[in-house]
């Protein structure tokens, strides 16, 4: 292992000097994940996985308050079911793991190989639709079984050929809503329910700011009405589509025939809903915040909020070095930060100081607290926070701290806010002239980077031949149809009245 | 929907007419589950899986609580490290899930088929043994590394011939525990403690008595030196193997490569363990508690504890009904049960009250309160236990109610222990001969079905032979043999010296 100090930053490349493998290295060092030998999927190790089991508890909470309950379905759609609704089948077909076989055998030459061949190759899930669909058009017959509002936690897979952990993997971890309604109205309304909680979850836990509103037609969920979605700038001022919410209207429920009778005494299709935000989540959030010594934790979602590192040169002080330090675990475990005890970590493992300082540092644990022979002469500990400069620290008194810690954890959550908001309003840019806009996707100066890309707001006018040239020519995509009345105006392309801006950017 | 008074039970067959096809029934009519059209899947429904959530929020503290930490580890296998180790593979060869293709194609008639066959299978894994030891080979450098102490959350799949709702399904969830050590007599200590963590665990929270011990060898997991596991009666007086913690020897460290520097400088294979417990646990909880009107839930792991039916048979006082409902409600919500806050829900649905305090019955709501416009004159609510006979109710104030709640939950939550457990005391039998033994599984008497069968504790020579000859004839087996040191004798079947008695049953 190299020592920090043969190297200016913990993290190499720097940010500024390759991001995306940046990431790689950040996501690596932090011990978030690693890819595995299969294909496309990756080991999300425990401090990667604790991030998500927060992530997953904050969010579930968040859905059962708004009446949604968890349920689980199968992971295999057969085949007949999923090529149901043309437009979904079409745009998942490329990407579908298909499982042939149930059973092992050693061949003539002595080999395994798969036996027992299915009748009907079964899909596993890329997501569920139509088979959850199959189930609520079982219990869903009249007007007095809606609205149904299920969610699922699960793992669901799409066949990947450029893998990139967290961000796009072959199997990846969600959570799918599906739910049924009476009317268009309570359908949509579900819809933008939902979109408001993922914005919310993504601002007051995850730190990030987003931008919200609708998908183009081209981006939509494929068999969707409308897609609504949230979308975050991260640190090379590209756009992550982080959370998107489903209007399905009444393609699915025809689909799979979800039928019921409605007040008038008619059969009628079901409204339906589906929404999803997924693992990917973790890697949207270690590109926001994260620097070049490695990831920046919010403390709403860190598994650790708090690490003490025994400081211990001396065998006669380690004794009571490590007993000041339970203590004050003790004492911070007692209080609450948001809506959980704070989790701490006393990390007595027999490594240096340095080593250990390092690893948290790139763990990204929102404070890190020295206790040694002389801060216990002094019932002092010397603080750092993961939000400020590396080398500083501010030496307070036991007491202080302990009493304080809440406070800090709150102001460290809310200055990561306030830094990416202030990136993401310095990187949105309202942008008039087709020439302004090619110019601020392509510009590039190794001095500034700054001044390359980002978000730009540009009127369009709602032609996709326009969308597939800017793509083409400059891998910019339409990212949010922002909702409500907009500014009218030109469309910057084509001169074509536009109803209203709309958000541009790269993605991943 | 037949009334319920037009047959004695809600449940129809009884337990006695009928044990399995009771059991199904009572699946069905708590809406816990269903079979799905996927051949061995089912779809875990809101009510089933809130109990699943409650198990894995217990399971969950308990697995911290030891120093377990969450991760997880890909759904797929490659086909050559599944056959790493030659009896794991053997073991579960014959149900295996495989992927043969990752793309789904329209051929020549316009069917969709698979397409882009992998140069290499995937199997879906039925455990994860093989794949977490590749990561675990690389995470594993020397014994300061040790132990690696990881839990996964997690999907599996094992083909399934004979499908059972929870008890056996060719999809199921679990959690599978993976473990390093650094000695034998440390993965021993493991395997022992989660064996105390899953015994603890099925007392307290599914109030249900085991048997814990070996399993002979026959019985054991493949791979495995030795397995450990807990064994329920359920009121059909057969077994169900409930939980198992593994000791797998250096067996799967050599297959995978886990090796690690000791304290002494030299290469060293690691000792490892693997444990699991999974949605068979509601199933067991079901057909041990259950009654012929359906499920009795222990207030632990009910996902809701308490429910207020609003007893609304007039307009002009319907309102003040349902206020006073929420005002109990909100009452409630605000105590403990156990380390959570209750779980309450006002049934406000407009049905018949019978419909709904029928479907309240048959989900095992443990307590069930009736507010109607004559107990708000006398400030009183009725209240009744699922735990006692479905006609009895108790009438009391509000506030005595309110504030006894908790205790009337921890009454229902032991009463539901004392009657399994006295029951499985009941139906557990030292026997000391052949005849006896082959007596007591199979006597049948349809006037009194007590005395057939249940947990038969006999002495044992140890002989394979033995097993298989009493399998065979009577559909028993080993169960379990307990730890400690029990008490010599002579094998009923051989005569033989036996150091013990052995717990046989028939089983799920």
């Amino acid at each position: 292992m190299s020592t920090p100090a043969a190297q200016k930053t913990a993290i190499s490349p720097r940010r500024e000097e390759d991001f995306p493998e940046w990431y790689q290295q950040v996501v690596r060092a932090a011990e978030l994940a690693e890819p595995s030998d299969v294909r496309g999927c990756m080991v999300i190790r425990p401090w990667g996985y604790g991030i998500w089991e927060n992530m997953q508890r904050q969010l579930d909470t968040m859905f059962r308050a708004t009446g949604h309950r968890n349920a689980y379905f199968p992971l295999f759609i057969p085949l007949s079911y999923f090529a149901k609704e043309a437009e979904h089948v079409e745009g998942f077909a490329k990407e579908c793991a298909v499982v042939t076989h149930t059973r092992l055998e050693v061949d003539a030459e002595g080999k395994m190989k798969p036996a027992s061949a299915l009748t009907e190759p079964l899909v596993i899930r890329p997501t569920s639709e139509t088979i959850i669909g199959a189930s609520y058009a079982k219990w869903v017959q009249s007007y007095r079984d809606l609205p149904v509002l299920i969610n699922q936690w699960a793992n669901v897979v799409r066949w990947e050929m450029r893998p990139r952990l967290f961000l796009r993997t072959t199997e990846f971890l969600w959570q799918e809503g599906h739910t049924v309604h009476e009317t268009e109205a309570q359908a949509r309304a579900e819809a933008m329910l939902i979109l408001e909680i993922y914005e919310r979850f993504t601002r007051e836990h995850l730190a990030v700011p987003v931008f919200t509103g609708a998908k183009s037609e081209s981006e939509r969920f494929p068999g969707a009405v409308q897609t609504l979605t949230i979308e975050a700038m991260v640190q090379d001022r590209k756009a992550i589509q982080a959370g998107t919410s489903h209007f399905l209207g009444q393609n699915f429920s025809r689909a799979s025939g979800i039928q019921f009778q409605n007040r008038e005494g008619k059969q009628e299709f079901g409204w339906t809903t589906s929404w999803g935000m997924t693992t990917r989540m973790v890697g949207t959030m270690v590109m926001a915040h994260g620097d070049d010594d490695g990831v920046i934790l919010p403390p709403r979602v860190a598994p650790t909020q708090i690490v003490i590192l025994p400081i211990t040169p001396k065998e006669d002080t380690r004794a009571r070095v490590l007993e000041a330090c339970d203590a004050l675990a003790l004492q911070l475990r007692g209080k609450h930060f948001a809506d959980s005890a704070i989790e701490v970590e006393v990390d007595r493992r027999d490594l240096g100081g340095g080593v250990k300082n390092w690893e948290w540092i790139k763990k990204g644990v929102p404070i890190r607290v020295e206790i040694g022979p002389r801060d216990l002469e002094k019932n002092s500990v010397e603080v750092s926070r993961r939000d400020q400069a590396i080398k500083s620290k501010e030496s307070m008194s036991i007491q202080e701290f302990a009493a304080g810690a809440p406070e800090i954890l709150m102001s460290i959550q809310q200055n990561l806010y306030d830094r990416a908001k202030k990136f993401q309003e310095a990187n949105t840019r309202v942008i008039e002239s087709k020439k302004e806009f090619y110019d601020f996707f392509t510009a590039r100066n190794a001095n500034k980077p700054e001044i390359h890309g980002g978000f730009a707001l540009a009127h369009w006018n709602g032609s996709h031949e326009v969308e597939e040239q800017i793509k083409n020519d400059l891998k910019v995509t339409i990212r949010v149809i922002p909702l409500g009345d907009g500014e009218p105006g030109h469309c910057i392309f084509t001169g074509a009245p536009s109803r209203q801006r709309v958000v541009w950017a790269k993605s991943y």
